[in-house]
């Protein structure tokens, strides 16, 4: 039997690092951003999607949505293929799956457990200070962008509002350190699909 | 060592339930409304308060705040009474709190795990019917009502947005079932606390 777990964060929650180790001790496949994208490429839809993506990722959903209409445009294509993507490595393995509205695009799909990671704001602000080698004086307002247009990409495409505990099966806050939100997810997917 | 778990919930997601059925597993005390009433009483405040409490519960934060004065200050010196009595059982035993904003009230304390339960509409709908007697034609405004006053208290009483994933610890949706809801709580708070 397959299974999914989604996982959507707020940025600097530890939300991706979390779920690659839930992915890891349940040894089962993870997917990120990068890894969704490869994963179109392969699946065989038209590389030229891909082409000029990356330098312009910045302007994706970031701002008024009048101004950045090709942008938009190229960047609805590469998120449309990597919902293609999500939908035909779910059919096929079980893996973890972080970001991308996984939980929207998958749904329909047996055996979904879709969780969201938050995390205090000081925390976030250490973490993305150590990890992401972000100014301590701009952490506050990086984060607060940062997920302002995860919000965005998620509302946009979705009828749900990001965050909100009634999308999700399970959410938890790394303050509790992450091996416990590592932990909780294993428990959580184990008893729901009797893997022990 | 005492520790508390509070669960906020949505109206009809089997919160209360939930939460009764974890205290039993975890072997400790269970408050919800009316025992922080009772508890309220005996630790000395003011019967009075309690008085004619009963019965003007409706008219509590129901509609407009403004129409409702003498109600509102009623139900608030009921409420501030129980966020007293919140704060006492909390330092005396480890327990497990439903609704009351409790999660808010015991902020500054240790060992506080802050749960929400949420649902879907369709779940809460037949739960309302099947264990309140609410009519099935009027059982989704209902439902809507009720979550409009606790997310009312809510916000009214704490700086924070209720049902938020933020605002928790853990958040659980109930449409896997009561027993993996309880499941889930007794094992994260067993982590948590080493309590194995």
């Amino acid at each position: 039997m397959n299974f999914v777990i989604t996982v959507g964060r707020e940025y600097g929650s530890g939300g991706r690092f979390i779920a690659r180790l839930v992915a890891e001790k349940l040894g089962i496949a993870f997917y990120d951003n990068e890894l969704l994208i490869e994963a179109a490429k392969d699946s065989g839809l038209s590389p030229s999607i891909f082409e000029s993506y990356d330098e312009k990722q910045d302007g994706f959903l970031g701002g008024s949505l009048g101004m950045y209409s090709y942008d938009m445009t190229l960047s609805q294509k590469v998120f449309l293929a990597q919902f293609d993507a999500i939908k035909k490595i779910a059919s096929e393995k079980s893996c973890v799956i972080v970001g991308r509205c996984a939980d929207y695009v998958l749904r329909d799909f047996p055996n979904v457990v879709n969780v969201f990671i938050c995390a205090p704001m000081e925390d976030k602000i250490k973490r993305v200070i150590e990890y992401y080698g972000v100014k301590p004086e701009k952490a506050a307002s990086y984060i607060v962008k940062k997920d302002k247009k995860r919000r965005g990409y998620y509302n946009f495409y979705t009828d749900m509002d990001w965050g909100k505990a009634s999308n999700y099966d399970l959410c938890l806050n790394s303050r509790v350190g992450i091996d416990e939100c590592v932990d909780a997810i294993v428990g959580y997917t184990k008893r729901r699909f009797k893997l022990d």
